[in-house]
């Protein structure tokens, strides 16, 4: 087993813990935390092992939590790190992983100078083979990657413009807003989105802006995509069901058309924190016409990562598989394409 | 001057009814009202004559207003009416308008065949001449007229591709929502918005789709559009800049970036009910390749059908005015395009 420690225990970290759990390839050494709340209190009572700054020490013994040890024993004890640090820390973090001389996993909050290579499993897991340090991009980046990648395979894309509609914030972010309002997410003319999609795919022309809404549960993406010669719809249909993480719900058939009722869904369905792995394609707003397609997805901000950060794993941990397995038992340990039988 | 009765005092005809108080050329008869809530009070108080139906009489009096006639008395007294009727009924009332020999303007939330032509000021004012019946189209579709027509008219559009993302309800509506989802408008592949467009733009081939989210102060649009030779960003900027209803705003400069910022804008400039007539383009979200042009634009759905609804009036009461000339008193009156001077 690969000996593996999350530094930081946020949404992504959490998650990406659990995951870790649930495979037998892979052996979670324990969670970095900084602070003593509520989560190190369940995750303590899950048995994880429980890693802080020697200066911290106490503050977690006083609140009934009795650490497993410091940082530098973390950082011994680790194989591989898994980086879910808030944004811009793991560039800070690279160092002590570079002196402990142990690879690492970063999340899409940092800058891709942080690894060498920004990372998508649809897109370019033979690349990421092998690597030391490797960065798994965003949420809305890994939405929209899945798709461009499953369509690019069969259809050459030449080039993509995205309307982002973001979540304004998580469930758990009760202090961000907005509460009323339609809001551009930049200054800018573009969004990171598409400048971040195409370091893992650049020969594609990828344009993307972005709006935050005041909701919680997901991201809804707008995808108007040219490939290099006409297909039919069908033929798109087809490219993006064969991939377990693109998921398509048809509104009409299920009444699902919406994001709050996709996370009724996943609770009904029992996914561990209503969790969804896949972009959700809604199958009516996909039109395709000569050689342009278009398409609405929602993508679930928390989670949509933890299927890539896991193939990550297998990809620098040097576990000689080809991609197709390492996908096929990622989404099987975490049930990724269940909810396809509802839909 | 010309007598005008509008049927109907909800978001639309509140605002028509101020409207046409403003303007010299037409006199308001009166206003048809069904219940005797709040806002015919207000209405009563203001001094505007109140019209009801017959067996309606006595609950209007019980609560302090004198209706000023029936129904009938008001279509006898008007020589033109604005039916600005809950969606649908205005289908219903043209009979009523054909019986009583008056022509009549319908809003947007009317079938296209309520009326012998559904009309958009900067689209197609010359046709709108001398007709009897008139459907000014609803505020999604006039804001994208609005910017279609205003690059038509120099660049000759070709394409567009709309994304409309919807308040999901209006301020005073607090029965509807969704509260915490994005939503997609229907289950069909496109929404009403491209169509209803292509009606009075018939050469542009125009196809929108729609999503609803939780906020009720405006809504904003993405828009994609084609034209038939290449134009550069400043010659696109040129061309929406020469039109009073559509103002650039530049969020960097101005600090305004989003709905909210807006209407706090509307308010603070002592606009009435902080209506916005104007599209408000976003500049930095101007995008121009080749001959590409996209753009994301924001919307007042309460206000923005006014003007077109004044000008309509002129069209049907056969005032003799060139265009131009017609345009520029409505918008005097209203104040289109001050906001201007502080963006």
């Amino acid at each position: 087993m690969v000996k593996v420690g999350v530094n930081g225990y946020g949404t992504i970290g959490k998650r990406v813990a659990d995951a870790i759990l649930k495979n037998p390839r892979f052996q979670l050494v324990g969670i970095v935390k900084y602070n003593p709340d509520y989560s190190s209190k369940i995750a303590f009572k899950k048995g994880i092992n429980i890693y802080v700054p020697q200066d911290k020490w106490r503050d977690f013994e006083s609140t009934g939590i009795t650490p497993k040890g410091t940082i530098q024993e973390f950082l011994e004890e680790s194989s591989i790190i898994i980086d879910a640090s808030p944004n811009g820390k793991g560039a800070a973090n690279l160092s002590l992983y570079k002196g402990a001389g142990k690879p690492a996993i970063f999340q899409g909050g940092e800058k891709p100078e942080v690894a060498e290579l920004s990372y998508s499993t649809y897109c370019n897991y033979d690349e990421a083979f092998g690597r030391k340090y490797l960065r798994v991009v965003s949420c809305n980046t890994t939405g929209i990657l899945r798709v461009l990648c499953a369509l690019h395979r069969e259809f050459n894309v030449k080039r993509a413009r995205v309307l982002v509609i973001r979540r304004g914030a998580d469930p758990k972010e009760d202090a961000r807003g907005p509460i009323n309002s339609i809001k551009l997410e930049s200054f800018e003319d573009v969004s990171h989105h598409g400048k971040d999609a195409m370091l893992v795919l650049p020969s594609v022309k990828i344009i993307s802006q972005a709006v935050v809404v005041p909701t919680t549960l997901m991201h809804v993406q707008y995808l108007d995509i040219d490939v290099a010669s006409p297909v039919t719809r069908s033929q798109v249909i087809e490219a993006l069901s064969k991939h377990a993480r693109i998921l398509l719900v048809n509104p009409k058939k299920t009444g699902i058309d919406s994001t709050s009722k996709l996370i009724e869904a996943a609770r009904d369905f029992l996914r561990s924190r209503n969790d969804i792995y896949e972009n959700i394609v809604f199958e009516n707003t996909i039109i395709v016409s000569d050689n342009n397609i278009s398409l609405i997805q929602a993508i679930h901000q928390e989670s949509i990562v933890v299927p890539e950060n896991m193939d990550a794993l297998y990809a620098i941990a040097n576990i000689r598989l080809p991609f197709e397995k390492v996908v096929e038992e990622t989404d099987r340990l975490l049930g990724v394409g269940g909810l396809k039988d509802v839909f």
